[in-house]
């Protein structure tokens, strides 16, 4: 019996540019980057709202890729429209408008047959939306919760109480920072693990990730990738990389080393989705090119014994 | 018989503030964090030029550790003074004061008994002494170079007639990216091969490092180190651990392998470094401390077989 995975966050239409080009209203959206990555796996739901505007075909592409939509919420309106840009490094998004639409008013409420789903991600939403999620679902096997600094500032009552419900965070280096005080991420994870997490991975966009758990710390770069066209999602496809390979082992219980493969994953399909405009990259994806971009992975990382 | 390694830098007081303090005119330069790294490893010998204010303490440290001083010069004057700062994420130093002294006539000339060194590291100093260094020394091994964003705009053409010379450049990932024109790292390691270099070592501060050559990337992040004090001299620390291992190493030819572990010795003796003011806390370090903080690596960033 496979293990299912709910995701509860944004559907969105972007607007964005980079020096490499810009797209207007493409889609996007933490539940559709998430889902897309994590499909290639396994088994997806998602629970999210857009709005009157939203693409039938926007919908089916998700249909056919074994995601489960009965959660998303058609509400009157528009849909959920960010519009943002990046400079030369690309390591950070500028906002430059933020139409929340029918996202303002979202509530999210899972499906009965959403209830029981082993896996649960908590995307970047409001910690209270975040909270009522956790209220909602049945002794979930892993559960994982992003966030953003929005949140830390204005919602970190809130915030400490998801943090001291889920498994697992997944943060931004400079968030991580933020939510911590700490200087650098080493220390960051440290202290985010007294919160209450088993588990962080701190995202370093270029620079990789750095996983913190009881055995300490496991860090890779990111996958070498020369042609970035837009950076956007990435964080997302991560999570959805990562919940996607370890719902796909068919344990009740998790190793770290289980969590380092998943990180792993997180990375490779991470990889995919910064080499095109919004999802463009990433849609394109199947299980040989992750296979094929995974082996490029391990022998950009791996350290051979040393000769004699 | 053992190979011998050749720098060719720096000898300086240093006055530095971090966020975790300051000292004033602390010993560093480029070639003393690079002896006493690479002097764990294998015999080094340093050409540079000090002042009379340089204290004979600070040339038996040396001399106490095996590195030959022949080629260190006093001449009427100060020593090299370097005073600078570092904000909260400790990733760029800002130069406030830079009292060049004797370094301003610095003209690099090599004892007899130094010019068939087999390894030669050129520090960061301006090209056209790193182009008079090579015409000294007779048939090296191996030989790489550093530099800085003042040579990469002010001394381009010599530059780039020192990469056509050099098996390896050593570079942080600010000037790789000064010196191509390219906006990411992995972008920049290919154009740097172009230059010349058959291997090129973009250092990445508290991100690791990325090396490139004919095989592909390898790429591993920094060692986890939560206290970090002051960064001052880690590059070249890097340097020093890269060629001591290497050095160490009884081939007269090299593999990729090989230069992939240079790489992880750099990375643990910087993390050394790091961790007080100035050479403070690289100068405590024995063999044995090498070996723990190499196991700490190791662990931090193996991946071992996913479980069935």
């Amino acid at each position: 019996m496979k293990n299912h995975i709910v995701v509860v966050g944004s559907l969105a239409y972007d607007s964005i540019e980079t020096p490499r080009g810009k797209v207007e209203k493409t889609l996007g959206g933490s539940a559709n980057y998430f889902s897309v990555a994590a499909s290639l796996f396994s088994p997806v739901r998602i629970v999210g709202v857009v709005g009157e505007d939203y693409a039938s075909s926007d919908l089916e592409l998700l249909q056919t890729r074994n995601i489960d939509t009965q959660g998303m919420i058609t509400a009157k309106g528009k849909t959920f429209h960010w519009e943002g840009s990046y400079e030369n490094d690309m390591n950070e998004a500028k906002t430059l408008k933020t139409d929340l639409n029918v996202f303002e008013h979202f509530n999210p409420e899972l499906p009965e047959s959403y209830r029981n789903s082993e896996f649960v991600f908590l995307a970047n939403i409001h910690p209270q939306l975040q909270l009522r999620v956790l209220d909602q679902v049945k002794n979930p096997l892993f559960v994982a919760s992003d966030t953003m600094n929005l949140w830390i500032n204005a919602a970190r009552a809130d915030l400490l109480k998801v943090l001291s419900r889920v498994h697992t965070l997944l943060i931004n280096e400079g968030e991580a920072k933020l939510l911590t005080g700490a200087s650098n991420a080493i220390a960051a994870a440290s202290l985010i693990l007294q919160m209450g997490p088993r588990f962080v991975v701190i995202k370093r966009g270029e620079y990789g990730f750095l996983m913190y758990g009881p055995e300490g710390y496991f860090m890779l770069p990111a996958v070498p990738v020369s042609d970035v066209i837009d950076p956007t999602g990435a964080g997302d496809t991560f999570a959805g990389g990562f919940f996607g390979y370890l719902a796909s082992r068919a344990h009740s219980s998790f190793t770290t080393n289980d969590l380092k493969w998943a990180c792993v994953f997180g990375s490779v399909m991470a990889s995919f989705t910064v080499q095109g405009f919004g999802l463009s990259s990433l849609l394109k994806v199947n299980s040989q090119d992750v296979e094929t971009r995974l082996n490029l992975f391990e022998k950009a990382t791996k350290l051979s014994k040393a000769e004699n």
